[in-house]
């Protein structure tokens, strides 16, 4: 199974597929400088929390390269505004501030003048990208457990390779399934407004050769009463510690449905995505996004232009309806209680 | 509560709102000839079936009125052709062949010459919009009972004036409850892959005053779960005797989320749709519809050109997932017995 990587070094940089050109055309662009860096990240070139964050703490390094030359200090200073350039392309961001303060701190630690300083961060980020891959493929092996032979499937959004360093969250049970031979059907919902159901999710498996079908995200429902459905796996932006999960927008919607009848409806996400501050799913604010993502779809007009809007960037799942959480360290079942 | 009329007679044909321009203009065409007719509904200029019947029906009067002076045999003979070319314009529609086959019997059985006919079936044509504007204000008269002051509704897809010669199906009760100051406040499905409510649902509202907001299909349920939403109220294409519902996809995803949240979910259709002879929605064939919807929106590309794709026209909603069926007759409640 051959898997898309979304960032990873290159000769001269930071090499992404540009996610704005998906699905027409699959294009990488190599990012040499810090603007082309922050371009990519500030432009959704580069998406997906974890690859952000990774892109971020590697285009941090090629941005300070010209630097490494300099005094020790004048090389610190460089990395402190360049962290603080790179992340303010994207301020809601939660991987991006994490990498990237994690890349300064380690800067500041090495001893040694800049050259020293520029490879302990070049192997630093290639650290945090090591690990988001090692995290994939562990939420993979303990979801692919849960996977029959030609399990049809539904997912939501694109918490696949595109999203990540690795093999994705949600998708990486389904990557492993594939590479094992239990060939998985694969029912991707578009996932209204911004399609990164049909756009994304759907271009990365088929490049894998993953049997997919896309669908109105309305329509999973009349799938599931066909009896086409064994499964659901979903991603999540964040994780309630009584189990709750925030997720993108439609998530909610299908649990429901999945309970209805009587589908297993899984959630596969990194075990940091779990938030022992948060007690429960009440405790998350649902931040609305702009009305014209729902008003238009890419150049056409789908509503009056100045129609109220409910657009909420994602839902949240009650704990009720999930039949269990994959992360990184388990499969984790109801009543959840995740380990500190 | 000022309600656009989507088909009505001009001075000089059957003037119609051009509905593929909606909703970024609204402009009404006049049709004079029989290739005019045809072409607006064969290309949606007209759409809903009601509207489509009584557009079939005028425009056919339209299109023999240079036949006016004929003989009578000449005048029934182009009767009967222009009945045959407007009808093979939408050879799935109901409505039509069943508009036109009504005018050329009542034009076959009437005495007189080709002028006498001519008046006859103008009369006839003018008849069939009058029943069907009588038929929709009669689902209000019997739908408004169930809608309480500032009631906050779902609606799905679009059964509005815009698909009817009336105040619509559907929104025909959310019409009169705003005559009656009862001040309803519209969450209109966007309805993928179609749009048929962020494009016209929202359009038709706002030109009326009423309060509306658009939402993606997906978002429906986590509404519910806030706690603001009083009702849902969808149309019908067909019901089962049961009093199981097919409409449009979607349908079925939201009776689910209502029935999960308690919120009362009501089919508000012509009682010409009760299918006697479907025993329930089994016996429903379900069609699918091109894949380029699902892949296209407008001229934007959402997926990859040649994905799979389970597009089906609409869904059946078992009659369990249904608080009531509001026809022209009364309010059905289950279990649903509907008088013959």
């Amino acid at each position: 199974v051959s898997i898309v990587q979304s960032v990873r070094w290159g000769d001269r940089g930071v090499v992404i597929i540009d996610q704005r050109l998906l699905p027409e055309k699959c294009v990488e662009r190599e990012l040499t400088t810090l603007d082309e860096v922050c371009d990519a990240i500030r432009t959704l070139a580069v998406r997906g929390a974890p690859a952000i964050g990774i892109a971020g703490a590697m285009g941090l390094v090629v941005s300070t390269r010209p630097r490494k030359g300099d005094s020790r200090e004048g090389y610190i200073e460089a990395l402190r505004a360049n962290a603080e350039t790179i992340r303010a392309t994207r301020p809601t961001a939660v991987n991006l501030p994490w990498a990237l303060a994690r890349m300064v701190r380690v800067g500041e630690a090495q001893a040694g003048d800049s050259e020293v300083i520029h490879k302990r961060l070049f192997d630093e980020a290639s650290a945090i990208l090591a690990e988001d891959r090692a995290m994939c493929r562990s939420i993979g092996e303990h979801g692919v457990a849960l996977i029959t032979p030609n399990a049809r499937i539904i997912t939501h959004c694109n918490t696949g390779a595109l999203a990540t360093g690795g093999i994705g969250t949600a998708l990486a049970p389904i990557y492993l399934a594939a590479e094992r031979g239990l060939a998985p059907q694969v029912f991707a919902d578009e996932t209204r407004p911004l399609m990164q159901g049909s756009r994304l999710t759907a271009w990365e498996l088929s490049q894998a050769n993953i049997a997919v079908s896309i669908l109105p995200d309305s329509a999973a429902a009349s799938l599931m009463r066909e009896k086409k459905i064994d499964l659901v796996i979903v991603g999540a932006d964040r994780i309630a510690a009584n189990g709750d999960v925030a997720n993108k927008i439609g998530t909610y919607s299908l649990a429901i449905a999945a309970k209805h009848h009587g589908v297993p409806f899984y959630v596969a996400a990194p075990s940091s995505t779990i938030d022992p501050e948060t007690a429960s799913g009440a405790d998350i604010h649902i931040e609305q996004r702009g009305a014209d993502e729902v008003r238009r779809t890419g150049g056409t007009i789908t509503a009056p232009t100045d129609v109220d809007v409910y657009n909420p960037a994602f839902d949240v799942t009650p704990a009720s309806l999930i039949t269990a959480i994959i992360t990184d360290r388990g499969v984790h079942k109801p009543p959840f209680h995740f380990p500190a």
